[in-house]
C-alpha cells in the first residue's frame, strides 16, 4: 500500500498534466484559478485510496479523482456566489475576481469536464461512475438547498440539519470512495460498506468543522473563530442548545441570534458559554465520537485483509485531527 | 414514419409522465416550471426523428429527447441570469419569479437530471450518449463565453460571430439529431451527416432570427422587432454593415451603436435602414440560403431511403418558415 501523501502528490501530478484548453480564456482561465489553490485534495485521495485498498493500481483510478476534484470545485464556485463569499482558501473568489456571469459560466464548464475525465475508462465503468456522479450531484443540490431555506425556516429540527449535512458535505466523501471502488471492480457489498464509511466519516468531519468554528484554535482553524455564531448559523451546537435551554437561556440565545448590534467578540463569548452552559458542546462531541465509531464500524464490514482497512483507519484518523 | 406532431406529442406526453422528486421544493418547481412554459420542442423532436429515421421506434429514443430537452432549459435558466431577462416564453424568468441562488441550482439540477435520463440505455448507448452531452455542453459554454465577451471586444470578425452562433445555438441541434442516431444505432458516416445536418440547419435558423429581428413582421415574430438594435448586438447585420459601409455610413452606424439617446423607433428606422443600403441585409439572406441548402445537401451523404430524407427535409423547411 502506498501512503496518504503519494496519492496527493500524485493527484497533484495528474492535475497538473490536465490538457485544458485555452479559449476563450474567460472560461477556462477561472477553473484553472480554483483548482490551483490546493486544498486538502481530501476527496480524490479518497478515490485512489478506495480504488488500492480493493485491489487494483491507484494510477488506474485518478481519472475519476480528477473528475471528483473538479465536480468538487464546481460546486464551490457556485457555492461562493450564493453566499457572496470574498475569500476561498484566502485567495479572491472567482465571482469577485472575474464576474458573476464567468463564475456561473465556468463552474457550469468544470462540471461538464467532470463528467468528461470518465471518458477514459470502458464503457462499463464510465457508465457506472457517471451514475455514481448524477445521483450525487443531486444529492448535494438538494442539501445546499436545505442549507438556503434553512435561513428563513421558522423550526429547523436536529433531523433536518443532519439530513442537510449529509447531502451537502457526507454524500461526496461516500462517493469519492464508491468511484475508486467502481474502477477496482470489487463487490457491491464492498462498494456500500465503503460508502458508508465515506457518509459516517462526511458527518463526523462536518460535526467537527461546526465545533471548531466555536471552540477552535484561531492559529491552526483557518477560518475566523466564532464565524457561524456571527452570521447568526443555525447549526448543530444552535439547535441544540435551543433544544436544552431552560426559559432564560432561550430569551438570551433568541436574542443573540436576532439582532446584530452587539459586539463581535462579546457576543461570540456569550453564545460559547451558552453553548457550554446548555450541554450543546458536550452534545456535539458526542455526536462526531458515534459517527466517528460508526465510520469504522463499517470497515467491519468490507471484505479484504486487515492492513488494509487499517489505510482507511488511518485516513479517518488524520481527517479527524486524531494523528499527524 | 410518424408526422411531427406525433413526435411532439409524444414527447410532451414522456416529460408530463417524469416523476419528478419534490422535495426541497425550492429546487424541483423551478425546473418543472421552466420545462412547462412550452416552447416549439425543437430539439427532442429532432432527437425522436433522427431515430425513426435511421429505421429505430423513436419511443425508445424518448429519454435522449428528455435529456437534450432537459439539458437545453437548463442553459435558458442560466442564460437567463446572464442576461438580467425578465421573460422566457412571456412568462417571468426563474431567478425573478424565484431568486439569482434558486435559478443557478435548479439550473444545476436540470443539468445533473439530464445526464440522469439516459440511465435507462444500456452501458454502451449511455456512454455514448453522455460523450455526445459532454461534447456539446462545453461548447455552449464556449458560445455564451463569446457571446459576452463580443460586448467588450473592440473587434469581431463575421467568422468569430459564426463561430459563436456555431457554439451557441448550431451544435445542439446537431447533437440531437446525432442522440437519436445513436439510439438508433446507425453508423458512424450516417450520424456524421445527420449531425452536419444539424450543424448547417442551425446556422441558417440563428441567422434567419438575426434577420427577423430586424426585419421580422411583429406581428409573428415573438419578439420585439429590433430588439438586437436597441441593445447594440453586434451581430451578423451589424458586422457585414460595418464592413461594407463608405466612411460616412461608418460614422452613422458607429454613432447609433455608441451612444443611447435615441428615439427607439427612429433609431431602428435609421438603422435598418443603413442594413438595407450597405447591402448587409442582402447578404444575410444569401447567407441564410447558403446554410439551409449546405443542410439540404448534407443529406445526400446519408445512407437511407428517399423518403425518410424528405422527412428530415421537411423538418428544415418547417424550422426555416418555407412551409406551413
Amino acid at each position: 500500500m502506498n501512503s496518504l501523501e503519494t496519492y496527493s502528490k500524485a493527484f497533484d501530478t495528474h492535475l497538473k498534466a490536465y490538457q485544458w484548453k485555452n479559449n476563450p480564456k474567460n472560461l477556462y482561465e477561472p477553473a484553472q484559478y480554483i483548482l490551483q489553490l490546493g486544498g486538502k485534495r481530501v476527496r480524490p485521495v479518497l478515490t485512489l485510496l478506495a480504488a488500492e485498498v480493493f485491489g487494483e493500481d491507484y494510477r488506474k483510478a485518478l481519472d475519476a479523482a480528477l473528475a471528483v476534484e473538479f465536480f468538487h470545485n464546481f460546486t464551490l464556485i457556485h457555492d461562493d456566489i450564493m453566499d457572496e463569499a470574498p475569500l476561498r482558501r484566502g485567495s479572491q473568489t472567482v465571482h469577485l475576481r472575474w464576474s458573476r456571469d464567468i463564475a456561473i459560466l465556468s463552474g457550469d464548464t468544470l462540471f461538464s469536464l467532470a463528467y468528461g475525465c470518465l471518458e477514459s475508462y470502458d464503457e462499463s465503468i464510465m457508465s457506472r461512475l457517471t451514475k455514481i456522479i448524477n445521483r450525487t450531484a443531486v444529492k448535494i443540490y438538494e442539501g445546499q438547498q436545505m442549507d438556503m431555506d434553512f435561513e428563513t425556516q421558522k423550526k429547523v429540527s436536529i433531523e433536518e440539519y443532519k439530513e442537510m449535512i449529509r447531502r451537502k458535505t457526507a454524500v461526496l466523501l461516500g462517493a469519492a470512495l464508491e468511484m475508486g471502488a467502481v474502477v477496482a471492480n470489487t463487490s457491491e457489498s464492498n462498494k456500500k460498506a465503503v460508502y458508508d464509511f465515506g457518509i459516517q466519516l462526511g458527518l463526523a468531519f462536518q460535526l467537527l468543522d461546526d465545533y471548531l468554528d466555536a471552540f477552535g484554535n484561531p492559529e491552526t482553524f483557518g477560518k475566523q473563530v466564532g464565524g457561524d455564531i456571527l452570521e447568526n448559523k443555525k447549526t448543530f451546537l444552535y439547535l441544540k442548545a435551543l433544544e436544552n435551554a431552560d426559559t432564560d437561556q432561550v430569551e438570551q440565545i433568541k436574542n443573540f441570534f436576532l439582532h446584530k448590534n452587539f459586539d463581535a467578540t462579546k457576543k461570540i463569548d456569550a453564545v460559547k458559554n451558552l453553548f457550554l452552559n446548555t450541554g450543546a458542546a458536550a452534545s456535539i462531541l458526542k455526536e462526531i465520537e458515534k459517527h466517528t465509531l460508526a465510520a469504522f464500524d463499517s470497515l467491519e464490514q468490507i471484505d479484504i485483509p486487515a492492513n488494509r482497512k487499517n489505510q482507511l483507519r488511518s485516513f479517518g484518523e488524520s481527517l479527524m485531527g486524531r494523528s499527524n
